[in-house]
């Protein structure tokens, strides 16, 4: 079987072909991208997600757009490429990754005086970011697997699986991989994450697709499975992380945060070093996105399953504070925060 | 508008006339059930449900089913009715109203020798239940609404309000309904509740058809809520609770209760004496139903939002244990475990 690969972009086409994260379960079907509105719609819509992919997803999308842009001016080209960061950055507030991934594409072409150079240049550090991202995986995957006895049940929340990067590996899941590879028995409990299924939908199939036994149960079992089974180490992703180490994840992450500290068992945050926002000193920086109440009220549903008159919350993320974490996995070990660029130089 | 009767009998037409709870929030629909079978499966299929409720239901379906025996021989009579006793305990097995219900009912025949006075000694004790029940949901408002301040906000469970008893209180809810009756501004924070929804189905549509400002979460926000917004107290029912005071209730009851502790929330269980089982030490004496992994796999859905090769668990209930308790609300006054007959005579 061939691994899923969330993103590729086509060279010779100029456009991203993504996996339509919205039809999983059910169909593995491919999108192909051509305009800036259709990658910023992939965003928004939840076509693709997860804090790397989205990254990866707005650098090829800024570089596609740029390729497609027919001005020799080089100061037009310019305020056209400003203006289209800022637009995608609109497309989800809280990951990191989006911002962090279109201001190192800009950057690089600041001081660059012809349009097809910095096309060429906006190309190479979407790539760049690809295999940033790769790396970065296979790096978290293999110091967090080293956590990991011989029989592991490890315990996720959401998808921080390879659909929610641009690499076979992923964030969260990819100690579990790691291990599975070097002939680990792990098994993996899903929580399947009101209100979009992120865990049922995505991170059931991506387990059971690369065979790793899996067993889903709903957000509000936590605490009794926690209580009547046995787990080694939960492992969650994050979409921002303060430099103290507060983070922004799904929402249910600080809740599940709570269960595991009650329950004496390890919660591990798999962070690659692009989700960490050197501007943001504690949670209290962080914007929380809060979508449509639709997505609760009847977005999977053919017909109301909430009281019309009922005001209905929202939030996309919450924030957990640091001292609920019992460990970091970046691509440069298990780190301990304040947070400092020089540890990933 | 008419307040919502969840159950009535009808003497005339010797049926029981209850709300369609499966068509909720977007229709207000009646069936009547005729047979013992019907009965059954409205409590299997949740067209009913709620521990009081279901006793009352089953209560009704007993003595329904005990009028249509066309026998004049005691004898066989009475063994028709303990296999229909027998029949109906099995439709669900945590909440104890529903043994404790029919229990009651053919306790009082065991005497009894000849028939129509069997018969008329079920349906008065049907007719009792009903009537404690309703008794029971004003004494649970009226010793919970005195522990709201003016302006309260409560957080609930599932649902343990009208719909789930066989008045137009509650039990859970019966405090909030008090408190509005009594003047207080109580508005109410209602918990989703996977996999059936009974909190954004039947609670939002109850509260919100009584006048009561509601807000919905999901399950996995209940952490957030807590953390970012203020709280004055949890008010949930309960299917069984043991002599010691450890309890089953919904699912996730447990994981609320934790948050709860962490958050400094006051955490009440609003108990009818008819939801204590004598013969349970700890939670350890309570059985858990299981249901079936299609409620989460499908059953809202038109299509799979799981992965078919993951397993699925679907505990319908979890045990709490007495120490996340901050008090009993119970019809004889807020009480504190462990339980004795007398306090209820």
């Amino acid at each position: 079987m061939e691994a899923l690969i969330p993103i590729q972009y086509d060279e010779n086409e100029n456009r991203i072909i993504v996996i339509d994260q919205r039809a999983l379960p059910e169909k593995l079907e491919y999108l192909s991208l051509h305009t800036l509105e259709e990658v910023y719609w992939a965003i928004k819509a939840l076509v693709v997600r997860g804090a790397p992919l989205i990254g990866v997803t707005a650098g090829y999308g800024l570089a596609m757009y740029a390729l497609n842009l027919r001005t020799e001016d080089v100061k037009s080209f310019q305020k056209e490429i400003q203006r289209a960061k800022c637009y995608l950055k609109n497309a989800r507030p809280t990951a990191v990754n989006l911002e962090n991934a279109v201001d190192y594409l800009v950057n690089g072409i600041l001081e660059v005086d012809n349009v097809s150079e910095a096309q060429h240049c906006l190309l190479q550090r979407a790539k760049h970011l690809q295999k940033q991202d790769e790396s970065i995986s296979e790096h978290i995957g293999m110091i967090g697997s080293e956590l990991l006895p011989e029989h592991a049940v490890v315990m996720t929340y959401c998808n921080a699986g390879a659909l929610a990067t641009s690499n076979r590996y992923g964030t969260a899941l990819a100690p579990v991989y790691k291990a599975a590879e070097r002939g680990k028995e792990v098994a993996v409990v899903a929580c399947e994450t009101r209100p979009i299924l992120q865990g049922a939908r995505l991170t059931t199939f991506e387990l059971t697709y690369n065979n790793i036994p899996t067993t889903l149960i709903t957000d509000n079992m936590v605490g009794w499975y926690m209580a009547t089974h046995h787990v080694d180490a939960i492992f969650v992703g994050c979409d921002r992380v303060a430099v103290n180490g507060d983070f922004a994840n799904k929402i249910g992450t600080y809740s599940l945060s709570l269960l595991a500290k009650e329950h004496n068992i390890p919660f591990y945050v798999c962070t690659p070093s692009t989700t960490i926002d050197f501007s943001a000193e504690t949670f209290s920086d962080i914007t929380i996105e809060h979508r449509s109440p639709n997505e609760i009220r009847t977005m999977w549903y053919q017909r109301p399953m909430v009281a019309e008159k009922a005001e209905i919350l929202n939030p996309a993320f919450d924030c957990t504070p640091v001292t609920n974490v019992t460990g970091f996995i970046t691509e440069s070990g298990l780190l301990k925060p304040p947070f400092k660029r020089e540890m990933f130089e």
